[in-house]
């Protein structure tokens, strides 16, 4: 880092502190001072009319410990402070209401310009919700999506976990400081992202979990995604705020439905009725958002477009390689007659738990069909492979 | 039944059985003869050119013992023919896309000018859509609907039978001669509709299954009744087209969404990405369907208001009785902290399958919200009974 940089960095970092001003009042100074910080930053020291007085005395004489920590931790590797005015901020957030004035990243900030579905829903997700979440992280990832999420307990966690252990990218967006990982029991996962995907936050170092922030990092989730996928929520889950804000955003939200006993699937079924998509298979979610990923042109449709050949034939989650046996073999052995879970392991040697997901995840790409009594086959018009 | 009448009905079995002729033909000839049937037939009979010639032959000489019989059965108590020129013939049917000239009914006629709601779906429905339909019956029933369905195996018997349980009115339109009982093991549940409901056929008697006039009965269906719930039904079932037939005729279209790896949920997916309403609560159905009822006037008018004051603040199916003391020991014992099924064993001291059943209805009436863990309570701003 040069020393042009660490001034315009601690420019930055003095504003982005100043109790009151937001990223609202950020980015009107900065576009009025032409995009530069020096210039607004002085200006706002000059005229500090409209800020409270916690705010004059902050701009009068900034807290130098804490900006020397802000610098320090900008300064280990991977770290970065993305700023509205850079040339690869995420330009799908400039276009939301209240974007971001700049976001605090760890680990790879490039995947922001990637096209990505955003999995949301309830902590207190069910077994079968989190599984779902995890089988269509994988099947959006193998479509070359990123996964982008909220870091909470239960679909989000589900979602970054499957696409890390896809060897995808992820995307994990927190309402805490970007050096506060909440839920505590989610740290390793934090890790996980931070090194092979990517952490995100626009809140100042040292932030701690407020319940206020997280509709603010929901905003974010929704803006950055071409598409918001709710998997399980009730009536009251945040997530239902983040697909709130998807459709007001004009991005496209996805619902899975499910039983009517079920007071996790009466939050989707709310979206369904309010004009999300109901979706069963993740192609339905791909089919719709491809075309978005285009339109938007330059870096999104070149990331798209960069996987996409792999995608469309491709098999879900990782394992489209035509030298992952363990797929081609289970696809060669089901056919247009049903067959039992019995059969397969039978026919293929592999255990029920591998079957068990390998089924689930052919079944959300619509290549599968699951029939009652737990028999499956393959979707009419498809063939094995040969 | 006196000699004007009888000769009037010969004419309209003539007319009926006339090969080729159809309802449409019938009714444009009648139309052009001023509703009158003996003028009608008589230039039938004068121009029968666009006839073929089996038509010609049996307009020239009908089979005298065939309509001997036909006016034997009609002459039973209960049996009737309701002409599309009777002043009682159900109006909703009018207009409709190829409305029948007439219907054979067994059983209590007048209810075809009840509002009613079809509830319909698969043949091979699961358990669970089973007990759904018979709950949504019950509770329909219980706001002061009839309830129309097509008397097949499935969600069909599940509805018919849950509204004779509840001593309410269900009306069965049937795809063979209203002499006919399809499939057989509806034998005993088809007497029991003709002596407490109404079945009913446009067909003649004698006729028998055939594939092609299924879809016949399901627009007799969809078009007598306000709406269409579809509970189960696959991608290929006969129910998706009752429900297309529904929505054609201006009719509200509900479908039930589950598990995306229940295949009989995915025609009610369908369905609603098609545009139907997504329902949980049969309340959400009388919603929509009151004031369409109201708007319809005259005689439908009159039967749900002289059962709405009834259904309002009534329970479900039947057990809206305020002597009715079960029901209200157990929304006594209900609170808005959450109960176990134990709890309520407990508290009521009704055994737990009758309490299944009852707390089944009350949550699809929307009083009692079901939580995880399969705990209970009463829904918020729904107070016990004093």
């Amino acid at each position: 880092m040069d020393m042009d940089d660490k001034d315009g960095l601690r420019a930055w970092l003095i504003a982005l502190r100043t109790p009151g001003l937001g990223p609202g009042g950020l980015r009107e100074r900065l576009d009025a001072a032409g995009g530069d910080i020096h210039v607004a930053l002085a200006r706002l020291r000059a005229h500090p009319a409209a800020l409270g007085e916690t705010a004059r005395g902050w701009l009068r004489r900034p807290d130098q410990d804490r900006l020397a920590a802000d610098l320090a931790w900008l300064a280990q590797p991977g770290h970065a402070l993305l700023r509205c005015t850079d040339a690869d901020f995420p330009p799908q957030l400039d276009n939301i209401p209240q974007p971001p004035a700049a976001l605090f990243v760890v680990g790879d900030a490039s995947l922001l310009l990637y096209p990505q579905v955003a999995i949301v829903g309830a902590r207190a997700a069910s077994a079968g919700g989190k599984a779902h979440a995890g089988a269509f992280a994988r099947a959006l990832a193998g479509a070359g999506f990123a996964i982008t999420s909220g870091l909470a307990d239960g679909i989000d966690g589900a979602a970054h976990a499957a696409t890390l252990e896809a060897g995808a990218k992820t995307v994990a967006v927190v309402g805490t400081g970007p050096d506060r990982i909440y839920p505590r029991k989610h740290h390793e996962l934090a890790r996980r992202i931070a090194a092979h995907g990517a952490l995100v936050s626009e809140f100042s170092l040292g932030t701690a979990a407020r319940a206020d922030h997280f509709p603010r990092r929901n905003r974010i989730i929704a803006g950055l995604a071409l598409g918001t996928l709710v998997i399980e929520a009730g009536l009251r889950s945040g997530s239902l705020i983040t697909a709130r804000l998807a459709a007001e955003q004009g991005r496209e939200v996805f619902a899975l439905p499910g039983s009517i006993h079920n007071p996790l699937a009466r939050g989707c079924h709310r979206l369904i009725r309010d004009g999300a998509r109901l979706v069963e298979h993740a192609a339905e979610i791909t089919e719709v958002l491809a075309p978005c990923a285009r339109s938007l042109g330059g870096e999104l449709e070149a990331r798209l477009d960069g996987r996409d050949g792999r995608a469309e034939g491709g098999l879900p989650g990782g394992a489209d390689h035509p030298a992952d046996p363990d797929y081609r073999r289970l696809l060669g052995e089901l056919g247009h007659e049903p067959a039992t879970m019995d059969d397969l392991v039978q026919r293929t040697g592999l255990s029920a738990a591998a079957l068990s997901s390998m089924l689930l995840m052919l079944e959300l790409d619509a290549r599968i069909e699951r029939l009652p009594g737990n028999c499956y086959q393959l979707l009419p018009g498809l063939h094995a492979p040969g």
